[in-house]
């Protein structure tokens, strides 16, 4: 690959179900030529999130669709390499929401510039970033978690699931994390502190497991799965529960929507609240909850866990995996060294 | 019957699925005798609601479950014909939940004395009673319409669906009613002013129909009924917008929970909240609640209608009647004269 070469992946077609690496396609453009006012960025680090599957599909969504022949959006973090921007400098580290490619073009608008020395770089793709938070925001002002109360976290493992967790033990909370892998299991309780894991592929019945584990029921349940996990956990909501809709990625690649129980019963009965949201709706907490973050993880009482594939090639693979449950901690794909 | 004859309902037997007649005995007892303290109350309207099926039930739910043998308790106005109580006199009217039966005994902690003055006292029972409180909370306090959005409302012409279309026309929203029988629809439009009803029992194509009516989609979806019917609004939710669930009306009688399309992942995409609860939640707002819509009655901005059966004999009949959708506007017997 010559030095002046940008890779690029495209969405070839929207799929139906799962997606496929036919869906992709990976081009080779020239390393773009910045104008005054902008930077050039060499990608570092790419993100790969359940949530982009959505943006495949031409319904409607909190996010646009992305469009057939155009490049992937996802959050990234990169080196600046050239600058005709006075507010960016050669060599700094910066984190945007930008194309799937090796090197992007910004005005500076799309761009928020990173400390290094806070923790590394590539943190914010994950607990110092979008899926941090995703989490804090959802936790804190859907549900209101107290102290002594019981929260279960669905896809606990993952980037936004286990800084759920983390956070939930620091307001003095039961928590109960659900994840399909024993080794995820092991590394939610022996690593993070979870009072309890389940693996749900294993369970024999999983309402029975979730509720010996929840002996006072659960007051808040943050949902990154929904199906047949929910179902379990919803039988087991208590008055007055607050149930988070933060994913449902057990439902994307369902070629036909799934029929389950009905839940406004159970939150009738139990004047319950459920709710979906984007981290964005609650933009206005952005600075508090990056300092309360950035402090919880200077004092070592937030950890992460990356998930890393190497080269920009496998990029669509890392993505794909993340339906087959491939992933502990937040998957990334490394494109460069620092 | 003589004089010092006391008629009761009581819970027979638990049903299973649809109650009828042989789930309920009535008895009869002496009327019985006050002691200092108490009063005497004598029924004048009794009050049948939906949430009461649940309470046949041993399942949990908000509203503890009657006991087999023992009476039926509901919303009843009534007179006192004695008292040995000095904060009522003879020949007030009370409201209160008490026990489906001709007289009453009262400590007075369970009664509130009604002004006959203010509107017609089983107006108690309805608009200015529990049903109104119910309607006005949770429109208010969940779904927060705002003027110019469209709410939705299902079980329209029940007891409290009538306040909640009429509440949301004075904030400046579209309304729009669901029912099951053109009168309750012709009621809504022409009597109550909502901007379109629908009756879901002959439309051929429930949630076109719906759009028809919400071009620009649902901000508000107020909730009395549940199943198909909510299958077909929850498709139209604009983003942000807040279900209310105050009732499941099309649940209560079911031998087995019904399956349904998944709601998680609509409420996701749209950023959208879906709330169950009782009136008893909002209690901090009942006397901000009670005088708004004491003086919208008075003004003549809220109108109510009662479908009144008369005779005690008739409850258990009036009750069954609930889940056939015989009533337009608030169910109630008349037991005795004012």
């Amino acid at each position: 690959m010559g030095e002046n070469v940008n890779r690029k992946i495209l969405l070839a077609s929207r799929p139906v179900g799962m997606p496929t690496e036919s869906n992709f396609k990976m081009i080779e453009e020239k390393v773009p030529e910045i104008k005054e006012g902008e930077v050039l960025i060499r990608t570092l680090f790419l993100s790969v999130d359940p949530y982009m599957r959505g943006r495949m599909s031409a319904a409607k969504s909190y996010a646009k669709p992305y469009e057939v022949g155009e490049p992937f959006l996802g959050g990234m973090v990169g080196k600046i390499v050239e600058t005709r921007n006075s507010r960016f400098q050669v060599g700094q580290f910066v984190e945007g929401r930008l194309e799937w490619a090796e090197y992007n073009v910004s005005d500076g608008s799309t761009i928020r510039k990173i400390n290094p020395e806070l923790a590394p770089v590539s943190t914010a793709l994950h607990v110092l970033g979008m899926p941090g938070l995703t989490a804090y925001m959802g936790l804190t002002y859907i549900g209101e978690p107290k102290e002594g109360e019981t929260v279960v976290v669905s896809g606990a493992s993952g980037a936004v699931g286990m800084i759920v967790g983390q956070i939930a033990k620091l307001k003095g909370c039961r928590v109960v994390g659900i994840a399909g892998q024993d080794e995820k299991c092991t590394y939610l309780t022996e690593e993070l502190g979870f009072d309890a894991a389940i693996n749900y592929k294993t369970a024999e019945n999983l309402r029975k497991a979730i509720k010996e584990v929840c002996p006072d029921g659960i007051d808040v349940y943050f949902d990154n799965v929904g199906g047949a996990v929910s179902d379990a956990v919803m039988t087991l909501i208590n008055f007055q529960s607050r149930t988070i809709i933060c994913g449902q990625i057990s439902q994307y690649n369902l070629e036909m929507p799934e029929m389950g129980p009905r839940v406004a019963g159970q939150l009738l009965t139990t004047r319950s609240l459920m709710k979906g949201f984007i981290v964005s709706d609650y933009a206005q907490h952005n600075k508090e909850a990056f300092t309360q973050l950035s402090q919880w993880v200077k004092e070592g009482k937030i950890q992460s866990r990356e998930n890393i594939v190497f080269g920009f090639e496998n990029t669509v693979e890392a993505f794909l995996g993340l339906f087959r449950g491939d992933n502990i901690g937040k998957q990334l794909v490394k494109i460069a060294e620092e």
